[in-house]
Order: C-alpha cells, then sequence, then structure tokens
C-alpha cells in the first residue's frame, strides 16, 4: 500500500499493541504530520533507573530495534547485568536486556540533570532514526495504582510484571494525573492534528492515565475532527495483556462495546473487529475490519483502512 | 607459607596494587583480623551511576572475580551496554562492564536509599564472599581534583581515565576532605589494630585523599603500634600508573625517599625494594625486599614478609 496522507495524525498509545499500530502509521504518514502519545502510567524507578516501559517499546518499535518475538526489548539482547545482579544476592524481576540499559541509563542521567523526559525522549528517538515525533503525554509522573483484591494497593510494574497481571482487580487510580500538565509538544500536536487516533491498547491501563489528565480530555474534546480509538477486544479476548481479565474482574462485558463506552464522548469513531460483527455499537459511527495485526503488513492495512475511512467526511 | 597471624592489621590501600597487597594479606590472616580501608577520592557520578573505582577493584580482586590481565573490572566482562550507549550518539569514555554494571546499579538505588556507602559495601562484599573488612574511609563526598597545566582543574577519572592521565599536574586538592568524617567502623578497626599498612599505592592520588581527612590523620598517628608504608616507586619508575610521571611534575625526586618524606610522621616504617637498596631511608626503619608483585605468590611472599617484619619488636 502506498497511500501517502497529508493529514497530520496523533495518535494515543500504550505499549506493545499501541506500538504496533504506530508502526503501520509511520510506513503512511510523512513523520512530521505524524506525533504519537504514549501512556506514562507504567513509568517506574528500578535500581536507580528511570524506566518508561511503553515510551521504550514504541521507540524500539519504529526503530527496528525490537525483539518481534516479545514485541518489547531490544532484539537479541543479552542479560549478563542481570546475571551479575542475581550473583550480588538480588532477585531482579523486571528485565533489563544489557543494551536497553544504555537507553534507562541516557535518560536517568539526563533527568536528574533536569532535562524534561519530552526533550530527553525527542533526543533519544532521534539518535536512533525516529522522524516521527514521539512523545510522553506528560512531563509529570502519574503512576497507575492498581487495587488487587490478594495485595492491596500495587505500583504497575508490581501487578504487572512482578505478579504477572494475575491478582484480581477491584480499582484502578492514575496518581497525579488530577493536577498533571499535558506537555506544550502534546499539546500543540492535539490542537493542529486531523485524525486523533487511540490505538487498541488497554483503555484502563494505558490510556485512560493519558485520559486521567484533565487538560488531556479538554484538549481531545476541543478538536472537532475524527477522534478514532480501535477496540482491543476481540471475540470476547484481548490480542494480548489484561485487558479481557481486568475488564470481567471490574464488572464488564468483555465487549468492544464497553470499550466504546469508556471512551465516552472522548471518541466520535470507532473500529473493531470483524469478529464481532454481529453486534452494533450505536453511539458513534463505526468501521468493522480486520483489527488483529499479526504482522508488519497487518500493521500497515489496519492503518491505512483507517486513515483512508477517517479521510471520509461522514465520520466526524 | 602457611604462617597464620593473630595480629589484628589495616590497610590503607588505593586500586591495582593496593588490591594485590589485600589479597596477599587475606591468604594470611584471619578476615576477622583483617581490614581493608580504601580510598574513595576516585568515586564519582556517570551516567547517574556512583562508581567507586578502588572500592570495585579490591572487591573484584578479594573476591576472584577480578580480571587478571588488567587488575580491574570483572573476568570475561561485555560490553553490550556500551556498544548500545554509542548507538544513542554517546561517546562514553569508561569502561562500564555489563556484569561491572550490576554492582554500580546495586550501590547507587541504596545510596539514593539512603544507606551509607559502608553499609553498602559490607553487603556487596559479602555477597561476593569476602570475609575480610572492605570499607571505604568514609562516607562523606572527597573528590580528588587535579589541577593540570594544560586543562585547567579536572576531576579524577577525567584526568585518570578520559584523558589516561597524559596532562601534567601542578597540584592536587582533596576537595571536602578538611571537613570529612572517618567512618565508625574505620575508626574502630585503627584504633583496635596491632598493624597499620600503606600500600603500594599512589601516594598522592590513592592515599593523599585519605590522609587528608583530619580524623584520619589523628586516629592513625594516635597509634603507638607498627605503621608501615610500602614504596610504590622502585628503581626510579612506578609499577603502574601514574605515580612517578607525577611525582617529577610536582618537582620531587623519583625515589621511595619522597615517598618515606611524603608520609612523613604518619609512618614509623618503611618497605622499598631491593633494586634501590643502595639509597638509605634514615628517617625509620626499613624493610629492603623484592616488592614488585608479579603473580599471586609475590602478593602472599611480601605480605608475609611484611608481617613477619613488623611482628618484630624493633619496628615501631
Amino acid at each position: 500500500m502506498a497511500l501517502k496522507t497529508e493529514l497530520r495524525v496523533v495518535a494515543l498509545v500504550g505499549g506493545v499493541g499501541g506500538a504496533k499500530l504506530a508502526y503501520g502509521l509511520s510506513q503512511l504518514i510523512a513523520p512530521e504530520n505524524l506525533t504519537i502519545l504514549v501512556n506514562n502510567g507504567d513509568d517506574f524507578w528500578h535500581y536507580g533507573l528511570r524506566i518508561c516501559p511503553d515510551l521504550d517499546t514504541v521507540m524500539y518499535t519504529l526503530s527496528g530495534l525490537v525483539d518481534k518475538t516479545n514485541g518489547w526489548g531490544v532484539a537479541g539482547d543479552t542479560i549478563a547485568m542481570l546475571d551479575a545482579l542475581r550473583n550480588l544476592g538480588e532477585q531482579p524481576w523486571f528485565r533489563l536486556g544489557d543494551r536497553d540499559l544504555a537507553t534507562h541509563l541516557v535518560r536517568t542521567s539526563r533527568l536528574r540533570a533536569g532535562e524534561s523526559l519530552t526533550d530527553i525522549t525527542r533526543s533519544l528517538s532521534a539518535a536512533l532514526g525516529i522522524q516521527a515525533s514521539l512523545l510522553p503525554v506528560t512531563n509529570d509522573d502519574v503512576p497507575t495504582i492498581v487495587s488487587t483484591r490478594e495485595y492491596g494497593d500495587l505500583d504497575f510494574q508490581t501487578y504487572f510484571v512482578r505478579y504477572r497481571w494475575q491478582p484480581s482487580v477491584s480499582a484502578i487510580r492514575y496518581q497525579g494525573a488530577e493536577s498533571a500538565r499535558l506537555s506544550d509538544s502534546a499539546l500543540a500536536a492535539i490542537q493542529s492534528a486531523d485524525l486523533i487516533l487511540i490505538a487498541p491498547s488497554n483503555p484502563w491501563l494505558s490510556v485512560g492515565p493519558m485520559l486521567a489528565i484533565p487538560p488531556m480530555r479538554e484538549a481531545l474534546l476541543a478538536r472537532d475532527v475524527p477522534r478514532i480509538a480501535i477496540s482491543p477486544i476481540v471475540a470476547g479476548q484481548a490480542i494480548k495483556g489484561p485487558a479481557a481479565k481486568l475488564m470481567a474482574e471490574l464488572g464488564y462485558s468483555v465487549t468492544p462495546h464497553t470499550v466504546a463506552a469508556y471512551y465516552g464522548d472522548i471518541i466520535n469513531g470507532f473500529v473493531y473487529d470483524r469478529q464481532d460483527s454481529d453486534l452494533v455499537v450505536e453511539t458513534v459511527r463505526t468501521l468493522v475490519t480486520d483489527t488483529v495485526m499479526k504482522n508488519e503488513a497487518d500493521r500497515v492495512r489496519l492503518a491505512g483502512e483507517i486513515l483512508a475511512w477517517a479521510a471520509r467526511d461522514d465520520v466526524r
């Protein structure tokens, strides 16, 4: 598919699923017209390093460095540091690849020197040859806290990685989001966008932390352009990760309807999978297509279909 | 040599040369009777990590992890992180091996959590199976600043590693030493020592930073026990590193005399090499022997000779 569009596109993305859509978009949209806004809710401190898992996943995916089997981390990375950490009596539970560490070290030392996460991300992306704008939604700290029935409140990575999202979730909160500021670059991108996309990322864990920032919500609602979410739920399942399990634990039906309802008036368009075509979402305009991105061609095809649909007059 | 001594020994050491003597001592002295006090003047921040090169060199040497060719770093270590750092556009000039990084990460995160360098070093040493006490001399920051004729003031690692000690040195100062405190453990070890040794480390760059701490000087002078330095200068050369070059730049003659004079009343015994046996050091009792430690047997032999000599009544 050779479609190149002049649309200025902003995509809100989380980790692996969001990175796939971002990759598809990056193949179709001129880099100066593409801004990827990434969830910061997963960011955490670990062994003194500031780790931003979603930013890293998207950065590694767009630069081609990503481990394609996992969908995150650096392809062919080694774990000599982790081995040595165990030798020192530590029990590390978060995978820190040796090459991956360079990203964390540069980010952490620049943050400590007072640079913003936005500027650092821009510089790391540029060094890796990424031409589109890859931005955290905020430079503030907005850690997602997961309340679980087994362990009480857990920070996100403890829930997600350490306990492999097995605890049952009773509530989620986005700590600090109420007073967080949208970064100037993120705001400017939204204000000039012709199309706003919400990737098929986990609504509660990946997109929710961004929407919980009041100026983000306001900026989105102020734009009279197509604002389209893609359902991460297909045939009652999540493509990857805890979305379906989480929805059930929170008492929701595990359907695209629930996702569309969660986004409410933030979206005016919704894309969901052909496997759910017997369901009718009536609140917004919809596109029913194949949304599962199994390979790189799927990513580009899905991005292309959404762009083509969004460009039609009748969507918003 | 099977000599085991009941002497309680404190050794003041710097990096590679000091580590060799420490190793020799560790083979002869019961671990509960051996305290290695290590220079902190080289410690620095790099990519947000707190790196203590001399502590690490001694720790890796005593634990057997050390790269025996270099005398520092971890044997067989890889540099995937450094490669990735270069890929991010960085120009790292300090070698950070992947396994070595684990030490820096654990140390840094514990320091940031408020633990003392003394406690952290104790815990890292224990994890690596080191039974003797390995201690920084102080928990305070006492960075060595090297004034050079070419570049003005340089922090130690910039002088030593980045510029490979090629700039000409006009002065050295131990920043913060005047108000630094000796750690309680270091003080206690000195107060109960039967023998105090100063390793054949660089007097100005490795031992000087320790002696510049006033309570350290006082604690040493208060002890009526053998206080013996071993000359790092042999036949007008330094065994390793910039000691000889530095002495000439500072206007000193490059001889064991200069070393003995530098230590002044801190020492009451002095060991120098047979190659300099034509020189007579008159200010303190002396032992002339083979001081060059080419292999592990040399380390144990030299340590043993010094211990035997120190145990004689006529030294102090």
